[in-house]
């Protein structure tokens, strides 16, 4: 099929004529000119009862297909309406890192049952892959790779592929020693355009050789996809041994499942969220993050409290409070984005950690500068009175220029600590600019009035 | 090489042997067995001058397999030392996509003279390129493919790759008639084991033919490579002719790429900062959110002057304004987020948006109740006044509902007037939030205390 530039309401039509189709058959026969693709993206936005029904017009076959593409909650769905045995053969028809990808995310009971239930070598692999700690390199890789000695000639390489029947698209053989230790990495079309006497030792492409070890993070996995623009990648245990492979349609769902996560930590929530139908769920997963953040709103409340008798002699500098808050932690909101997201991309290094800091302070002084000027200006002209410009000029200079440093800084020193630094930027970083601000607001309004009023 | 757990400090090693380098022979040596990606990735954290000098010790080759990995500031600076024409002459080597792309980058008149410097071929390839709009198929296509007949046996279409030496791997032979017009993919192992009698016609396989129009924008592009997990992608034109095709490794920069656009919107800033060495341009990129979000903030000010009679009888309500613009600003900043990202990966049809929309007025009134009643309680025991917990507990329901539900609400009404949602989140919806939840509680103060004061 081709893909047009009103995708979207082609498939909001595919969609209605779905849910409108009266009988069985019809549905089937819709769904048989489906790709399993489009059904499992279709399904995504359906509710618990047309998914139902449409995942009963589906063949076997083509749950199995849909089933990794799904989130935990279809397969729950499935689970109740199925039961255990049904389920438990259609894992045994995944890829064994596939399986254990979805089984992952059950609960203990059900994912023992499941195990029992399933061929005792299916249920052997998933195990295995199941040992090694999710997000990894170890716990991404299939087994479904194709590796050969490096005196392997061409022809036989060929020969034993033929035969292997290799469904999945394999890219390249990897070649291996006699201990399985991992050598190099042959393209597929270098095999098929070699000299019938040549080696796959002397077909190894140098610059495509490239691997990974278990325990590899999987954001670092996708940045090597990124950065060597290679289509698959072998791993290797400790002692170098080829345990299996990862292709790179899997690294994309990594590439959007890290970047989904990073934008919700900024926000203060869960990628769970989006697979949950629950407001119950969505609220207990947003609270902890909204009760901090009113705690730490709090402790700006406490500042003003103490500054009490200087607002009640002054009460136009309430007005100012907002602008004061609001802006600093938007600027620290700022630069602490693009010091997360370079971290997460991989740019900082202790190498350039000091002129990046250094440039902050500089953007921070013409940020502060700026902004403090305009606020002076405005507050000036709004309440005619020069020395309320001057003290919120004063102040957003000096919370700009902190706020946006602090930016800078907290990420780096989250990352020290071994906390993940998207925490960092949003309600965590704005709560924490907002009684700085205001502390430098009050503050300076306090001294600075004391010799006016 | 392989890639372990402690890569960071690998690099860091690598580039700290290559500053110390003290001739330029030890430095070409080093930089002789170093990976061309592994030198891009290094180059983008070293100052101006350091760069220079790694570059000088590069061969012709490297510079132009490092220049399509580096940012825009990279080509100027080399356009100034090596002058135009050697520059040209790189370009030239560069497959048209990847020159167009980085010629797009550069002001008209350097793009004009370095087009009227490269051969005539290869300028009038990268002039067709950069007709296709910026962020389209067309645009990011290359016009490296395999096409053949379908009537090509496997063994003529083996012999006619042969004779092509295609270097880049290129997955699939694409299948055309007569007219060029794109029927379908063959995955080039299915060449390979395919009988000698078949065609290339029989050996389509249907799961995996999925094209692009030269017209839908990149980020569904990308989409389609999540969804139907393949390597490459032809392009076709408005009449179904093959015009090129798209492979998964320029995805996955365009993913990399789009997400942080998406991440910079929502701290109103902006992917160019990142490229940006000058403190001046940063601030430049970053002052006219800041501005909108002074004036915003001007707005919560005008209301609490509006409300100065209650404020300087009762003092004590100051304090909780920044808890309640900060948290009715968070409630705002999570039902946003997750929303936008929904639409970012294409979740959300016609079909679901009030289902997500009332889920979201759940959420909100859950969040509300909670933290209503848990500041309500915080305010009694602080200020040991019942009237404040109340004013404040109600105050606080009505603004984190409102938040949660505007969240969701004005990214769809920004993609309807065709705004970018990403821009709604972040500062727009915080300073907005700020209002309401302000002018709630100020109201919900005046009301009550009428009575009370």
């Amino acid at each position: 099929m081709v893909m047009e530039e009103n995708e979207v309401s082609k498939r909001n039509q595919l969609i209605e004529s779905l849910l409108s189709a009266e009988t069985n058959e019809d549905l089937s026969a819709i769904l048989e000119d489906t790709h399993s693709a489009d059904i499992a993206d279709i399904l995504e936005v359906l509710s618990k009862d047309e998914k139902l029904r449409i995942v009963h017009a589906l063949k076997q076959e083509t749950i199995t297909e849909i089933l990794p593409e799904m989130d935990p909650d279809f397969f729950y769905l499935l689970l109740d309406d199925f039961g255990p045995e049904y389920m438990a053969s259609i894992l045994d028809e995944l890829p064994s890192d596939e399986a254990a990808d979805i089984m992952s995310e059950l609960n203990q009971k059900d994912l023992d049952n499941l195990l029992s239930l399933m061929h005792r070598h299916e249920s052997a692999l998933v195990r295995r892959v199941l040992q090694y700690p999710e997000d990894t390199a170890g716990r991404l890789m299939s087994t479904d790779y194709v590796a050969m000695n490096e005196n392997t000639t061409p022809e036989q390489a060929i020969e034993y592929i033929r035969s292997k029947r290799q469904e999945e698209p394999f890219y390249y053989v990897y070649v291996v020693d006699n201990n399985n230790k991992f050598i190099g990495s042959v393209p597929i079309q270098k095999i098929l355009f070699a000299s019938k006497t040549s080696t796959l030792g002397v077909l190894i492409d140098e610059e495509e050789t490239v691997s990974v070890s278990t325990g590899v993070d999987q954001e670092e996995v996708a940045r090597l996809f990124e950065k060597y623009d290679i289509p698959a990648v072998p791993v290797v245990d400790g002692d170098g041994r080829l345990a299996g492979r990862i292709t790179v349609d899997d690294i994309i769902d990594v590439i959007y499942e890290e970047n989904s996560e990073d934008i919700y930590r900024m926000a203060g929530t869960d990628y769970e969220e989006v697979y949950s139908d629950s407001a119950f769920k969505v609220a207990r997963i947003r609270l902890p993050w909204l009760l901090t953040c009113i705690i730490g709103s709090l402790l700006s409340g406490a500042v003003i409290h103490y500054f009490e008798i200087t607002l009640s002699k002054a009460i136009a500098l309430v007005s100012f409070i907002p602008v004061i808050m609001a802006t600093g932690g938007n600027t620290g909101l700022q630069s602490c984005t693009i010091m997360v997201r370079r971290m997460a991309l991989g740019n900082v290094s202790s190498h350039n950690v000091f002129s990046s800091i250094f440039k902050e302070i500089r953007t921070g002084l013409i940020l502060g500068l700026v902004c403090g000027s305009f606020l002076c200006l405005i507050a000036f002209l709004w309440r005619g009175d020069a020395s309320v410009g001057v003290i919120l000029g004063m102040s957003m200079f000096c919370a700009v220029s902190a706020s946006s440093i602090l930016g800078i800084l907290i990420p780096m020193v989250f990352k020290k600590i071994n906390i993940d630094p998207a925490v960092a930027s949003g309600p965590f970083i704005t709560t924490l600019n907002d009684v700085i601000g205001l502390t430098i607001y009050l503050f300076l309004a306090t001294i600075l009035l004391s010799h006016v009023l």
